[in-house]
């Protein structure tokens, strides 16, 4: 579609190039670019330099840290870098957004492990494409580890990656545990899917 | 909701300005403004520098054109620069997005004048805020323009605008036209809402 785009549109070459970069975003097709570009074009000179600014610092600056490769600006993040943290609670997340919502959630005292990514064979992603070799040297002392969480998503892949990883500490004799899975905080029993409400069967808890 | 986003979320301040920025765009709430900035992090540095140039480059470059008032990099555009269009023949549109669309369509042979909106008087738009006086302008020599075709939207706003036009242009001697109403093309009866089936009707044209 984007490709479709053209001058002979009455658009001036520049305004043109910004809607095929908008559209080459993830969700953002050639009408919404358009209406985002017309938007910008509306919008004062400092906003849109702003947000020009914000993507290159992003780019400039974000990496990852090299404790858990989650996303920092610095050689370590935040989180690792925190006193106040538990270095002996690893909780082992697919990617930044998933570190981001047990951050959110609060109260989690530990620290994490970013994987960037879950086992997915028929995707070509292997172990190897995954930071579980990082994983294993974090682990190279287990009497300094106390408990790693797998919190990798309740997908098929992400249960994959769960079982994978469970197997590969087992003999180092770490404490490895899973997140709970049941009805979430609201949740209808009239509107659960099947697997939630058999899940949610199996880790049921005495009151 | 923007507001919420803190460095307690785990996520670097180089990445959470990226998200703020992100989500001032209109239909972009701060999980799609985060999800995009995800995304950007992890394409090439060559692709978000083309991004943010591109938007620098749209802000430096894109104004409006000296003669129709539509998007253009130069003084005067390409429409109106174009010697093969026939300058005596007007197209009043709304915007710039309604002159590409009928640019898309293929066809028309005039040039254009773009108001920058519509008549609204619920919220302050009067015909002060549009590009009228600039079309009376370009009607100085009445003689010298064929016909004027208003083609604004066929909402509230846009027929107000294109009935307050037609009396003001009634008495300078132009030919005022006003695009169609009736059935989209592939358009079913059945499925019509009632008002573009009267007007399908009132201007039902002999076969």
């Amino acid at each position: 579609m984007a490709d479709k785009l053209k001058r002979a549109d009455g658009l001036p070459p520049a305004m043109i190039r910004l809607v095929k970069e908008l559209s080459r975003l993830p969700g953002i097709g050639e009408k919404t670019a358009a209406r985002l570009a017309f938007h910008l074009l509306n919008r004062h000179r400092e906003e849109v330099i702003g947000l020009a600014e914000s993507l290159l610092e992003m780019k400039e600056r974000v990496g990852l840290c090299s404790g858990c490769f989650g996303l920092s600006d610095g050689n370590r993040c935040e989180i690792c870098e925190d006193p106040a943290r538990e270095i002996d609670l690893i909780c082992v997340v697919e990617g930044p957004a998933d570190l981001m919502a047990i951050e959110r959630a609060r109260g989690y005292p530990g620290v994490y492990h970013v994987l960037h990514g879950a086992l997915a064979p028929l995707d070509g992603v292997g172990p190897e494409d995954l930071k579980i070799k990082e994983l294993l040297a974090r682990l190279s002392d287990p009497a300094a580890v106390r408990e790693v969480i797998i919190a990798t998503n309740a997908t098929v892949e992400g249960e994959a990656t769960a079982l994978y990883l469970a197997r590969l500490l087992k003999p180092l004799g770490v404490k490895t545990t899973r997140l709970a899975r049941g009805l979430p905080a609201g949740g209808d029993l009239e509107y659960s899917d099947a697997a939630t409400l058999q899940s949610a069967i199996v880790g049921r808890r005495e009151l």
